[in-house]
């Protein structure tokens, strides 16, 4: 079970953690860990690229690379993000070990101690930590079916000005959500003329189930007619694998400048050695194929769930079904705390992340994030039937 | 000439990189990249390792991994370290992506804008660009021929403690010294029962050409018998490929823990792709016969290096011959500034870093590092030549 320990890992959670320890059973089913599935990268393509690899490109790969990324990566990306209408000559892109890292270091160029961050709740947990990091204060505006709750955002902006906005449109994590088209515009008109910098985190852009959801996925950024500061951030991690730790950031030239003088501080440059084998992955035509079969594959493990759920859960437990992506985020009826139902069946066999994980006031006890990515789609049924008893179990002792 | 730009990105001065704009000539010789040699690197070993990996294995190099790094390359690494003496077992290790990421989140973890921090001078860009980062306040002590200045040290610290105290005691960049066994433990006396982290960077640690510079790279640490609170830093850079963008911090417990989370924040994790690669190399017993190998072709560099320099450079011009490591750092006459040298050499073909470059202070004007690392054998003499005629050049116009 070698997924075990780096599920603790991306859990981030003490408590999360220690309930692990209590479930020693190899054969746990886990819907924590939000990581692509194993089985499904190209492990092959990228052995036979490396094979066929020119010579004196496998040397650059060993060496240091220019800070801001390696020169042809960046411009294979450049052309990537221009079929999805990224504003790629007017602003300047640079390659991250990691998106998250992209986040850390807008951190380390905007935020003060004490200075407000504004988040959706729930969130993705790493984007919360760095915040945290930077001692910023965060207020979080609750998500809707179709994106950030506009009325509430509203009302906080007529009285503060946060120095960033951070939300994640397509195929939220934790909330599995999409961001309408309407939506966005919305957001961007809220953001005029005020001066807040808007933080799209895009890490999910590619996995989406079906053509309507294909074309909600385009970027706030690419839909930005106002003189809303824009931040964009996307990541290999999704559609290749988080083991690069390559991800990107598309900004103005004026946070580019800092963020790649940051970024030199950080860890001088990007390792080379997965760009040049993520270069040639788009390069030579195999990031498509590979997206089309994954796209799939997440699809037939989203179905499972949702028949399981169906099938297992009580009507009382309520969840939209992702158009994309790796979540379902259930929401138990109020009053209900989703740990009491984790202690239960982590011991039965089965294991998630409780919602509060992913709130930056760690509240929203009521809510659960099932990951179906990175499993066997012959555990879906069994494991979504043992959390739905202890659903059922809590139900009845609490009621 | 594709390390043409990976040069300038490695100089980190924007003076340089003007002069550099000046050098359209793609048949430059460059003495300025502080990188290992293309042509050295380890590119079939890997490729033959990968191949051989085990299925499981390419898999996990595609996936996230623990935050603290790839348990089998810890294990590795932490025998490896066994050998040089290092405290291992009472102490805890973390995959770095690069050394640089470790002197960063040391900085994150300790320094407050204002700190004190002390360096060398000359000292290593990385480290000081790091502290300026921090806004630490920086003051850097003269290095001797075998180590740093301890009276000029225990001066500054009868009136001031600082955070942190950076040292590169092994084949030093800049200065290509290495420091002696007396003045590592004299150093550790100074320090003790004073609130100083000793931040000892050894990334140059296997890089000697001789027992006698083998027997002197015990690193401080592994001598520590006081209580005086080392980190210790390391690199894969240099004995594998900076592409791999991998490094450790050898840390007591307490800086351990906070250091792991501040990581978490910033990346998650070091680039598992490269970690199971250098596991293996060191696993199947690769690195050894590779250090051996390239130890003799550095010492080669390094000896037509010596001999050209004896050749053309004009007696005033001193320094001494490393014994291990990259780095010639000359000394020119009192008043002579090496950035008009640069200026002139640069035009005939040749360049190299100027001594201010290396200097927290900015002074140091008449010293010159060259480095003789990345460049083919029979470019040496050329390139000291050209040089050697702008120093002298310099010498008439300003005698």
């Amino acid at each position: 079970m070698p997924n075990f320990s780096q599920t603790v890992q991306h859990i981030r959670s003490s408590e999360i953690r220690d309930l692990m320890k209590l479930a020693t059973r190899s054969d746990i089913i886990s819907f924590a860990g939000g990581m692509p599935n194993n089985d499904l990268f190209p492990v092959a393509e990228i052995e036979e690229l490396f094979l066929k690899m020119d010579p004196e490109k496998k040397k650059t790969a060993f060496q240091y690379g220019p800070t801001p990324g390696y020169p042809p990566l960046l411009e294979a990306l450049k052309e990537y993000l221009r079929t999805k209408g990224l504003p790629v000559d007017t602003h300047k892109l640079m390659i991250t070990t990691g998106s998250m890292q992209a986040i850390n270091i807008l951190g380390m160029e905007f935020i003060n101690p004490g200075d407000l961050v504004m988040t959706e709740t729930p969130s993705f947990i790493g984007g919360i930590a760095v915040f945290k990091t930077f001692q910023a204060r965060i207020k979080s505006i609750p998500l809707e079916a179709d994106g950030i709750d506009l009325e509430a955002l509203e009302t906080v902006l007529e009285k503060e000005t946060p120095k960033i906005l951070y939300v994640i449109p397509n195929f939220h994590n934790p909330a599995g959500i999409i961001y309408s088209k309407e939506k966005r515009l919305k957001l961007l008109e809220l953001l005029k003329d005020k001066n807040i910098i808007l933080l799209e985190d895009d890490a999910y852009n590619e996995l989406y189930f079906n053509n309507e959801a294909k074309a909600m996925t385009t970027p706030i950024m690419a839909l930005n007619k106002t003189d809303v500061e824009v931040v964009y951030t996307g990541s290999f991690s999704k559609i290749l694998g988080p083991g690069f730790r390559l991800g990107w950031m598309l900004a103005s030239p004026e946070i580019y400048e800092k963020a790649q003088i940051i970024k030199q501080g950080i860890d001088s440059c990007s390792p080379n050695f997965t760009q040049v084998l993520a270069h040639e992955f788009m390069q030579k035509g195999y990031l498509e194929p590979y997206l089309h079969k994954i796209r799939q594959e997440y699809h037939e493990r989203r179905d499972l769930m949702q028949a399981a759920l169906k099938k297992y859960m009580p009507q009382e437990v309520q969840w939209q079904v992702p158009q994309g992506g790796f979540y379902f985020w259930l929401k138990l009826p109020e009053g209900m705390d989703a740990k009491e139902i984790v202690k239960d069946s982590i011991i039965k066999g089965a294991v998630f992340v409780t919602g509060k994980t992913f709130d930056p006031q760690a509240e929203n006890l009521n809510y659960m994030r099932l990951a179906y990515s990175n499993m066997d789609k012959n555990q879906i049924d069994e494991g979504v039937k043992i959390i739905a008893e202890s659903v059922k179990k809590y139900m009845r002792v609490y009621s």
